[in-house]
């Protein structure tokens, strides 16, 4: 008689963005005449760019002619991509990757939850509390984690690194000494950006306790600072240790569009098996590649009227950000985030949880955030905005949560 | 300090398209006057047809205005896609699988080696020897299949069911009992069929023992004769015990597009578990759903227009295969296959291994075939063709190969 894996019944609750669309379904239905305003997920709105919209145009074109039709794409990506990625991305920011270190897969998502595979199962994880949830859920599933303790929401064996106020959201070493470390910056969710001088500190600290940092950094698009690394191969020594996720979904609006690549450099070994090899054998084994539409969509963000043009979606989603910071601060809310990424962290009030919050705000003023407890037992009592909705409705939800009577 | 999946290290060579692609590069890279003709991996080469090109500007279209641009598409897949599926591919045969037992992926290679996840590591499988790779390959990284015998090469913990010329290439119920059945229908690679009435048997097998059969229906759409079911679901009890995987990428021609879609009917549990449920758990948690464009270029697919040319696309390949398998049997090969699938599977002359005959067909006649044996033991002596080249180059070849010096 088959069996199930039972790990997967470990899980509490569901993945929080589908409770999320559940919860916020259900009240749309209930009532049909409210207009809800979302800033919960973090959905891009605005529409795919010139330069893109062309480019996939054309490739469409490609596909409807024998001459140019493309079948399989080769197991790590188009060359045309990887060598762009490998150009813009870290030649042109002094760090030595190459195109042969890129794989391109359809978004930084199925990579954060997939990499885990290639590790042993008894490696101990750390993250960052809050913290994107794929990174522990997926570890969950393979069985990683441990026992789940359903009053202090914790796994026992997963290490916490709290990012809260006191350390203004910026994680310090652990006490126990982890295999592998989930990083991202700039952070989902609290918007907190590491400078380059602390990611060192990390690179420097993994190289010393063999450890491995998984570096998310699907949101360096939106750095600011001078300060802030946009890789984490600008650090010294980091091919040695890291392993970089990245993602077109929030610096070209990609969410739809399903784009993204990971860096696995060859110095990366653990003895004499290198990581690269391991990771191009499950991309080979188990992946089949990126549309070819949608890897000619990825080479147009790098090309000059692209870049030109998502600098301005970005201007334009920071934009919101600074107005949803500025109001919230006005409104005299503790906030933080927003300036080197997309996201504004704020503590619920009138000492709400994280969920009275969101229910708070979807039934008084229906406007959807997310509820920082969804990310780790530190988001509790904190609330996640995103910027990444419209102008307008920037504007009306924070005329909104201005009137909120609490 | 951190340690690697040891299961990895386990899987013998390479995956298998990648160790041909590699073989023909080098090939190609030392004798570049050379037209090789490839009927090696199943890549198709015709066109995208014109309804999908017309659908897949249209979603472009909407993509670049804000009023229709759509982010993340929903977990299991869009409607529209998912009730074109249940319609077509399920209803309008009799069969009763209802649009939310549908997952849309990016393809069916991810979800047949992504499957295995939601089953406990202790549950055996049984595959037909021989077989798409895949299979197999993702229970070794996961560490299901004991260990790897390099002479008779096979895994202590699978159960190979040969399928070979004395059993016309379908496999009889193994003597042990599995938990996991692969079976794939029209066959990957032998093209072989399944009856109705065998495939009944099947299913009457798995609700009797309590395994769950992995029904890879990916070659459905090249099934001529009426005996041979398209789905398992046309066989009663299917439901309870049976997961189909599908693809667009034979039937439509989308191996550079990404569509596929996995079956997981509600019926299915394992004591009180709904594997509908763990799937869609897995789903939700690491995969971000198939491009929207994608998605919409899929149910273009069912369209009017779109059914009657991709109808005349799979007659294209099919007169292919017929031309192999007629032009091979007229040379005096022993050859099966080529009626209900595109593949054309035949003995190697001369007592020649499946390798020894992939090279003498590159090096003597620039032909690309596949090894039998990548697809495992049974397969030792036997040598894939497929039907998806041009007619041109099919003919080509044909002629090449009859004029082989053996």
């Amino acid at each position: 008689m088959f069996k199930i894996n039972e790990n997967y019944l470990k899980l509490p609750g569901s993945y929080l963005f589908s409770a999320i669309g559940k919860k916020v379904n259900a009240y749309s239905a209930a009532h049909p005449d409210k207009k809800i305003i979302r800033l919960g997920i973090g959905d891009v709105t605005q529409p795919l760019a010139p330069a893109i919209i062309e480019a996939l145009h054309g490739a469409v074109d490609e596909m409807g002619k024998a001459e140019t039709f493309r079948g399989y794409a080769p197991d790590l990506g188009y060359e045309f991509l990887r060598n762009a990625i490998a150009e813009n991305d870290y030649r042109a920011r002094g760090c030595d990757i190459h195109a042969d270190e890129i794989f391109v897969s359809d978004g930084a998502k199925c990579d954060a939850g997939n990499i885990q595979e290639i590790f042993s199962l008894d490696n101990r994880i750390a993250v960052c509390d809050p913290v994107y949830p794929v990174y522990v859920d997926s570890n969950v599933m393979a069985g990683r984690t441990g026992t789940y303790d359903n009053i202090a929401e914790t796994w026992s064996n997963v290490i916490y690194m709290p990012c809260t106020e006191e350390n203004d959201f910026a994680p310090e070493f652990p006490k126990e000494t982890p295999d592998l470390i989930y990083l991202c910056f700039p952070n989902n969710p609290t918007g907190a950006a590491i400078t380059r001088q602390r990611l060192q500190e990390w690179v420097d600290y993994a190289n010393r306790v063999g450890a491995v940092i998984i570096y998310d950094a699907a949101y360096e698009a939106y750095i600011s600072e001078e300060k802030i690394p946009h890789s984490i191969y600008e650090c010294e020594g980091a091919k040695a240790c890291a392993i970089e996720l990245r993602s077109f979904s929030k610096n070209a609006g990609f969410t739809g569009v399903r784009l993204g690549f990971t860096v696995v450099p060859k110095e990366l070994r653990c003895g004499d098996v290198s990581l690269h090899a391991l990771w191009a054998r499950r991309h080979g084994t188990k992946y089949n590649g990126a549309p070819y539409l949608v890897q000619r969509a990825g080479e147009a963000v790098y090309s000059e009227a692209g870049r030109i043009q998502l600098k301005e979606q970005v201007a334009y989603y920071m934009n919101n950000a600074r107005y949803i910071y500025d109001g919230l601060k006005e409104a005299g809310y503790t906030v933080s985030g927003g300036v080197n990424a997309p996201y504004i962290w704020l503590k619920a009030p009138c000492g709400m949880t994280s969920w009275e919050f969101f229910d708070c705000l979807l039934e008084q003023v229906n406007v959807v955030g997310t509820p920082g407890s969804g990310f780790g037992p530190s988001g509790e009592t904190y609330f996640r905005l995103t910027a990444f909705g419209s102008y307008e409705n920037t504007v009306e939800a924070m005329e909104r949560i201005k009137g909120l009577e609490l």
